[in-house]
């Protein structure tokens, strides 16, 4: 594990290991794409990770070749491989994992936030992309702030970081960290720049300075080609963390005090929602 | 003037030439600061330019020691110059300056928006940064889309854009550009990153798919330096145009079409803001 935690630190400074495993699932081979979840939930144990975030859509792989075969790969959140997973789980740890979920003859595009004692959160993807519109149903919750053993979690997934509002709503909502499985398809950008959703993650954690751990995913899947941007953003909104393989680990610092940034200012009770 | 449009392009596309002119303003000298800010003007009307972009609080400085040296250099919004002003500028071209502007005696960190016919905007800064609190007022309207020459224009000023809120709000309301007059302090950063305000103009430029022109200034004031990181952002979130000297020059590319990504998103109507 690295050891460069981002600023600021003052001494009521929490640290947070946190890893974004790049998977590449199978597509629609349900069975495989458990194992492999497994085999990366059981490396983050033994490498005492706190907070592990697996891509969007794991369980199925993303360009799913419609309704019917996103079905047969679906699970409901009462699988009991959910509860297998959280079995494995040292009591100080989080797992966000996205999968393919089946609810009430809905598909939904869903990442699930896991602790040792069982499920502790279930967010549904609000923005949909392109070809998903014709398999999935839009989630029709406000995204939520989750109480985990790493602190105060939210979750988003892939197009939903596109939405400035959707992390500022997560900060002023509490959240200390927000976790994002991704299926970032590979996009032309210009030499020396970031992934461009790196960049939106970048402006949303400096903004309301909360630290961003995007997992994007790995793999050939009918020729298309991946970002493999995943990224671990500290609340000053810089990537940190050393990646390594199919892995980035960071140390996150999550500080108290981290949204006041002046003398007289602070990034969150500086808004002044009644003039937007 | 550069001759790289940034992308998306259809038939439809219109271009339009911009300019930030990073200006060095002596603290407190008005009337040498008056002359500085006509000499640009000048310069961006030799040079065709339609969009003209300077520095926050260009008429004064920014370091102002106080109420009364604040006082001593702000001028009213019907002050004569700003007419002189555009009485120099041709009838395709825009220009934004900030002044520190005297109304109803309050002060205010002010962005004006000149065309050849006078004043066609005035935008007060919302969100004061640490010392301005002591000596400016802040806005109390919600930020507006101005239709001037070169397009329907929002203007921001500085630590405004630091709101994925401002930009956002602009977007919405039809703005097919956004100018914001900075004063950039020097911060640290990581190396080959660019400055954290450039990055994000980038992400609010990307969301709503709207361009985003930053004018930073330059000179030493008090022992502080200036971050000079002027840029002009496409509307796809990509910098553009060329750096010379203390300009920046740019082809903007403004589509109709830009805010539609895919077969089946656009950025704007994609929006849920039920939920948030």
């Amino acid at each position: 594990m690295p050891n460069e935690p981002t600023a600021p630190e003052t001494p009521e400074t929490r640290h947070v290991r946190v890893r974004c495993h790049e998977l590449a699932p199978q597509l629609g081979q349900l069975s495989a794409n458990l194992t492999m979840i497994e085999d990366a939930i059981r490396a983050a144990v033994i490498d005492e990770v706190d907070l592990l975030v697996l891509p969007e859509l794991s369980t199925s792989g993303y360009y799913l070749r419609g309704k019917d075969e996103a079905t047969s790969c679906a699970i409901p959140i009462a699988h009991p491989i959910l509860e297998r997973w959280a079995g494995l789980l040292s009591p100080n740890m989080t797992v966000v994992v996205g999968i393919c979920e089946s609810r009430d003859e809905a598909l939904f595009n869903t990442a699930v936030t896991l602790g040792s004692g069982g499920v502790l959160g279930v967010y549904r993807k609000t923005h949909l992309w392109d070809g998903e519109l014709t398999i999935f149903t839009a989630g029709q919750d406000r995204p939520a702030v989750t109480e985990t053993p790493v602190g105060r979690l939210g979750v988003l997934i892939c197009y939903d970081l596109e939405f400035p509002e959707m992390p500022r709503f997560l900060a002023v909502g509490g959240a200390e960290m927000i976790a994002v499985p991704t299926n970032w398809p590979l996009v032309p950008k210009p030499s020396g720049e970031h992934a461009p959703e790196v960049i939106q993650a970048m402006a949303a954690a400096r903004s309301s300075r909360v630290a961003i751990a995007c997992c994007d995913r790995r793999g050939a899947e009918l020729h298309n080609e991946w970002t493999q941007g995943s990224s671990i953003i500290g609340s000053d909104g810089w990537p940190t963390g050393t990646l390594s393989g199919d892995r980035v680990d960071a140390l996150l610092a999550i500080d108290p005090h981290r949204t006041t940034i002046s003398p007289r200012n602070n990034v969150i009770q500086d808004r002044r929602p009644a003039l937007y």
